[in-house]
């Protein structure tokens, strides 16, 4: 016997087609799009005759927890995590397509708040042209996202040269002091970098901006500035120098003192903020909202990332899913 | 302790880049790829300026059982599947991104076969060009396809018109007799069928085909024919009329026969084929491997489909993920 209309009305009590017929409405079309969803596949405008695509998964228990945040949230963060990696290459976002995989208890109100928290995410021209769902033992949400360079180079981790400015735009550090927060039971204290975990706001303009202005090298920061920045110097094949006293803003040491923690720490290995890294020649003014935080230098053995000149005092672990 | 190099090795004994490291290389690069893994996204040329985009989820237990068969089935399945969709709107595959959902006992040599199957599915041109990695409860496959259109229209399942002929192209049923014989334990009775289910083969070159030769709709039949024609009858407002006397051949009588099941219901309600349905003028000689399996009517008040001019005998619920 379903249970229709009511509060705790499940997934299990509607037919897939039932469940996409209340979702879909939910989403944006977008600007590109020329077939939308509902046929075997989308078509999506591709002007500049090369597509952008990333994919991204969030998994519950691993990525996000129901009593954490909203389902909105929830879609915000899979949206905004795959739209920071179409920025980081300097290309405009044109698209998504997303597969679900839920439980059949999950509640149908939850599954509309994603709907509603991937159109947030996406704004009015980016579209959800299409899309799976499945049953499963626990909550999948696989986003893969497209964009359109516009004419534009993709700017690779792999540019950065000797004396470049390394500049990042976006925050540092706000989303691990958030999570540590939600871990401990304590997101009340520190309510703002609380937001910034569950709501990710990758500066998307600041992609092609970079490419725009010239950057060598581009990187969206998902698993914490050391490892990425880290991942941009063995890319390049030189070495990143942060300056340790442009990584800290005062939300970030505000949210630390309160929680006990190491600021610095926090800005160096804290993933998921979802800023863009980037490197310029010394001559450029920086684009958006860039700001420098430190030097490329020449290659040197055995070392990938120094801050203030020195091996970093914390370890570059940042995220990894496998291993405890 | 890891075990390292053993045939029990485990997800949970590498690290995310360790796995990357192993899985990568097994993997094809593709023809359109100017931009392969490794960075933010990948770059994919789209020279029609338009890209065709589709996603498909396997969930272990709902779509394929590690018991069942290889590693390398589910990876060919995971890619057939996806390029099916792309062939569905008359167009070419060109790259393919892959989300993995690996629980942290999964064995290294399945992840590793998991590849092997995609390259596989993919064959030489299409490339695998990013993906994403996570631990979870239980393994999911989330593929999405990209494909370019070469100039065609894309061919949707609203174009059909009353007069035209019904055709269809890849297997009928089969692989609905082959689930049938593994969830019975008799596999062994009805081998060629089982395979049919565990590698479907679609026939990706008749959709580019039907487009050409001018098909007025088109569909990847994944959910059973009764099913996927009521879809496109539905889309094109008008009736379907299937002959019963071209649905079954001889391997699915064969099969039927065997295992004391009803040919015929097999080839109406079962999924997971991916054969191509598509509707041609009357006129046209059919392209490919398209066989005539019925006409177009007029729209009829409260039909969609008919098996040789009556209500089918079968109900037409083919594959629903929710409802037990």
């Amino acid at each position: 016997v379903s249970q229709v209309g009511g509060s705790s009305e499940r997934v299990a009590d509607l037919d897939e087609t039932e469940l996409i017929a209340r979702f879909a409405p939910l989403l944006p079309f977008g600007d590109r799009t020329q077939i939308g969803p509902g046929d075997d596949a989308a078509v999506l405008a591709a002007p500049d005759a090369r597509v952008v695509v990333t994919t991204d998964l969030l998994v519950e228990g691993h990525h996000f927890r129901r009593d954490w945040g909203s389902a909105i949230d929830v879609g915000r963060r899979a949206a905004a995590q795959n739209l920071a990696d179409v920025a980081a290459m300097g290309a405009s976002a044109t698209g998504l397509v997303v597969g679900l995989v839920l439980p059949p208890q999950t509640e149908v109100a939850w599954v509309l708040g994603l709907a509603e928290g991937l159109a947030a995410g996406c704004g009015p021209h980016v579209g959800v042209v299409g899309g799976d769902l499945s049953a499963g033992e626990s909550l999948v949400v696989a986003v893969t996202a497209l964009g359109d360079l516009g004419g534009r180079r993709p700017v690779l981790r792999s540019g950065a040269r000797p004396s470049d400015v390394v500049a990042h735009s976006g925050r540092l550090g706000w989303a691990a002091a958030g999570l540590a927060a939600l871990e401990a039971g304590r997101a009340a204290e520190v309510g703002e970098v609380v937001g910034a975990f569950l709501r990710p706001e990758p500066p998307l303009a600041d992609g092609p901006a970079a490419a725009d202005a010239g950057a060598t090298a581009l990187l969206d920061v998902s698993d914490g500035l050391l490892r990425d920045a880290g991942r941009l110097a063995a890319a390049s094949g030189v070495v990143i120098d942060l300056t340790a006293a442009t990584l800290v803003d005062a939300t970030l040491a505000a949210a630390a003192a309160t929680l006990g923690a190491d600021p610095l720490a926090l800005a160096l290995t804290g993933g998921e903020d979802h800023g863009l890294l980037a490197t310029f020649p010394p001559e450029l003014r920086l684009p958006g909202g860039f700001r420098p935080i430190g030097r490329v230098l020449e290659a040197a053995a055995g070392t990938r990332v120094t801050v203030d000149g020195a091996p970093p005092a914390v370890a570059a672990r940042g995220w990894d899913h496998f291993r405890a």
